[in-house]
């Protein structure tokens, strides 16, 4: 329920224009506008657009089979359901998980925020987004994912071609490029980042001059104090180095590398740290939907981790303070909300995407901020990609709102109708599942794998006969969020440290698990590494692993070949195998830490 | 037939580097090719990457019903060809002009350029452009589109999400932001652009600070020589204004508003000139196979006219230059080449669309220019938009290269089969066909009512009874190609001039159309006028008209409206109706000039 802006009591949101580079204050508003009046007169002939006429478009219709909500279970879900071999080789109509949707050339609806048609979803349309799948991703965002934004009207919307393009709009028009041979260097502008974090945010805002500044974090995330935290880091901030940032990027829910999911109490700290210093929190939330409550049990078991990776996740609603409204779904309901829900000044811009929803080739998404800015932003869609593709678009919208006529439909499949709100939270809800299942298929294999037994043989005749010790060669903790596990691997346990220095162990490991025997890629520590510092310090300790992307049965065969190359890597008496290969040249790119993870990368 | 680098005898394209923006010269080469290699490791268990699994997406075959190449009928083509109201009924079951696309969910086929599957097209993919479609696209460009460019080894494509998006990431990489408040106005940049021209190109450009600088036009196009042409222009150029501008933006095929066409000759002078001065040309070129030669023979018709209405359309490749390759296809050949054909520096950037190949809702394009400003363009894209929807490019790819593998194919329709370059061709000449159909319905009625007989009454004793005069209320050339038709009405020829003023008769004759009688809306010059001044001082004489975007039957009978309504407006012995509207406000916008073309207005 919206909530009317004359008794809506919530604070207006600040005033941002201050942050504004220079080329988005230079942006005007389009003024067409003042033509639409004219292109509604009845019978009006239009000679004065520009557009090429729609029934020369080759596509007549644009269609899909597509899964229907309820293809996955949600958690917990054990065993796969249903085995995705299966499904690859079924055809629509002996798959009762599968519908047909069918975006036809002309619908005859005259409802334009639910007509979809390729008549207008392929002509030139607004930068705002599609309106039938905008006034949904509206509708989705504002009441169900962030209903409880604390300023004055909530948030807006604005379609982007994915994160990434979302995330380079942002940078334009919140950060000005500096040129270090001509511009003091009081106008340099910078970017807060976690220590360890999502290089392609940072690829894109260095070419802009930009210092990028990390921030220290614990297991959640982002630290708001002690050292090296966002206070400190901006307290101290050393005026000679530029202007104090004004700006973070952040990844809070299974963050890229770390897997770390940021409490609503954190969220709240640092919230108030950048009240102070005005700074603005870019908040970049792929795997939101992808929370594992499962994990906060798992890492109880263990004592010696720190709180952090003991969080809170939402009780239903009626555990919730009473001032909360609902999502009106339980699974939202249950996830640690947004940055959205503490922004009571507005300054929080949210990038979503349907990359990991729906596929990352959709090259979909949207932002979500103050209305102000959001205007901002549209002026500069406007001129750069204008709106999304009308494919996607149409496609994204037909799954989940169609069909509203009949006769379109899904192809006359039984019992086949559009996902609506109700299919698009299931969809999810199997999705997490799904990937929940990964986790924990990942996760219990490596604690099995956490403790190493050695035997050691007696050096002098007073020890007993044999010694049995316990050696941890690494650490981790279940991730309570997203598709990543990050292994801090403890070099100085090996038995050839010191006499071998870590940097050089963690790349010889790294080199190790590629060979015959074990046939494991993971990605080294040092390519997260925001600054060179980071990097030599401590980016060679750590192993980011992916359990989303490879097979189902690969999880675990793969990461069980990960645990015996490291122990089997701990019971090396010399290196002189892996030195060979290192003359060969394998394993240089991980050492120079020069990778990162643009294009076919993923993200 | 491509040419290998050690017999190309083809000058090197020049260095453009000095031309780059500063953060563009700041971006670094993604260093992820060196994970490559590991990726290949037969076996390898891939944990490193961060890909979401393509199990999980919810599309498992994207189709579509789509037109035949042959579905229209080329240039002479009458009457209408299959009736549009007709296919837009039409079931693909009893329609020969369409057939069935499929794109799978996995291809068999393990050639990567020819593999098309959801599997592929919806996961991460390269900034380059999605394989298959990036080398038809590359093969066409190089080999069919632009057999001759004059540079070593030739241009590289890389693809946009449509050439707005094309042209910002080219300003982005050519052009740095200029502030007033703090940078000297030496560092201010510009942008030169045809004296009429598309107005979203300087909604992009005048935000980042550059000076816009019309260049004076003629029939064709951009003038080289002569007051306020290109030399002029530079070599007169007023340091204290800015830099001198290192760029262009032109369209010069059937330009938008003006309809221009640029000779060969033409070019070359224009070329030659920014040799001279050092400038880059931004080729906009989305309607470069809508060419009309017929329009070459209606203008002929009229002495009236200048030169530059007449040009030379290529013979066919046997009476070319034997220096000259062929295109491969007669239509191709036939065609006015690009810029690029004399580009024998590397300092054209070319832009292609789809938008009006196939539709504008696609948002695909590609930038076609010199390999070293194509890699810079292409770090630009993979912190932005990454690479266009997956959606789009593998319709778009499946539909011209498909199928390569039967079982996929067309969904078994009897005959059906992928376009390929053949019927890619065979595509474009259909739409031109249609599109000159309308050019000529709307030129031969404005042709038909330029001349309005005037029986005058006498005034004195001495006069005859009745005078018969003949008075031009408008003037246009026939456009040799694109969309519009540029009309320049000649309101100093009418009755109530000079008691009223010319442009607020302008603006009574925009309104006048508007009204019931003959409800016409037409593109006022006003709002295609770069500066104040050309909007000032002839913006208001000039309507572009659009002939393609209304219903086939519409073209006539609304251009028979438009002209009438000239006629008519001609007989005004006051403009008191006029200023009734205009006090309620109509008209307001298009007298302000306010206006310009973005977002749904098309461009």
């Amino acid at each position: 329920m919206e909530v009317s802006a004359s008794t809506d009591k919530r604070p207006e949101p600040i005033d941002l224009s201050h942050h504004y580079s220079k080329a988005t204050k230079n942006r005007v508003e389009s003024s067409i506008k003042g033509f639409y009046k004219y292109f509604a007169i009845p019978g009006i002939g239009n000679l004065a657009g520009g557009l090429p006429n729609n029934n020369y478009f080759p596509f007549d219709t644009l269609e899909a089979a597509a899964a229907l909500p309820e293809r996955f279970t949600p958690t917990p879900n054990k065993p796969v359901d249903p085995p995705i071999a299966q499904l690859a080789a079924t055809k629509l109509s002996d798959d009762v998980s599968s519908s047909r949707v069918v975006v036809p050339k002309a619908s005859d609806n005259e409802d334009i925020l639910r007509k979809i048609d390729l008549k207008t979803a392929l002509q030139y349309g607004t930068a705002q987004g599609y309106p039938p799948l905008y006034s949904f991703l509206r509708q989705f965002t504002t009441q169900n994912l962030h209903p409880n934004v604390p300023y004055k009207e909530g948030p807006e919307i604005l379609l982007t071609c994915g994160s990434t393009d979302g995330f380079s709009k942002t940078l334009e028009a919140l950060t000005n490029t500096w040129n270090e041979d001509k511009d003091p260097i009081a106008d340099k502008e910078g970017l807060l980042v976690e220590e360890f974090c999502y290089m392609n945010a940072i690829a894109a805002a260095r070419p802009r001059g930009l210092n990028i500044v990390p921030v220290a974090i614990d297991d959640e995330g982002m630290k708001a104090h002690g050292t090296g935290g966002l206070y400190h880091v901006l307290s101290t901030w050393d005026e000679s180095r530029g202007k104090r940032p004004h700006l973070i990027y952040t990844v809070t829910i299974g963050q890229n590398p770390t897997g770390g999911t940021l409490s609503v109490q954190r969220r709240k700290e640092i919230y108030t740290v950048c009240v102070k210093f005005d700074v603005i929190i870019v908040e970049d939330d792929p795997y939101w939907y992808l929370q594992y409550p499962s994990a906060n049990a798992a890492n109880n078991h263990d004592p010696s981790l720190s709180g952090a990776a003991h969080l809170e996740f939402n009780g239903p609603i009626q555990e919730r303070p009473m001032t909360q409204k609902s999502s009106g779904y339980p699974f939202l309901d249950t996830l640690i909300p947004s940055y959205l829900s503490v922004d009571y000044q507005g300054r929080v811009v949210r990038l979503d995407t349907f990359s990991k929803t729906v596929a990352p080739g959709c090259r979909l998404g949207w932002i979500t901020t103050q209305p102000k800015l959001c205007e901002r932003l549209l002026r500069i869609t406007e001129t750069s990609t204008q709106q999304p593709s009308g494919f996607v678009q149409a496609m994204i919208a037909e799954l989940i709102m169609g069909p509203h006529d009949p006769k379109h439909g899904r192809g006359g499949d039984k019992g086949a109708k559009g996902w609506k709100m109700d299919g698009w939270i299931r969809w999810l809800e199997g999705l997490r599942g799904n990937y929940e299942r990964r986790m924990q298929t990942m996760c219990t294999i490596l604690e099995d794998g956490k403790e190493l037994i050695k035997t050691g043989h007696r050096k002098s005749l007073d020890d007993e006969w044999s010694v049995v010790k316990k050696v941890r060669p690494y650490d981790f903790i279940w991730p309570l969020g997203g598709m990543f596990v990050w292994v801090r691997i403890n070099f100085s346990h090996h038995p050839l440290y010191p006499t071998t220095s870590l940097a050089k162990l963690a790349n010889a490991l790294w080199i190790h698990l590629t060979t015959k025997k074990y046939l494991v890629l993971v990605s080294p520590g040092t390519i997260f590494s925001p600054s060179d510092e980071i990097r030599d310090k401590k980016g060679w300790s750590y192993f980011r692993m992916c359990f989303a992307a490879v097979d189902e049965p690969d999880v675990e065969k793969t990461t069980k070949r990960f645990v015996a190359g490291v122990h089997d890597f701990w019971k090396k008496k010399s290196l002189d195998d892996i030195e060979e290969l290192e003359a060969a040249g394998v394993g240089k790119d991980m050492e120079e830490g020069l990778l990162d993870l643009r294009g076919g990368w993923g993200c």
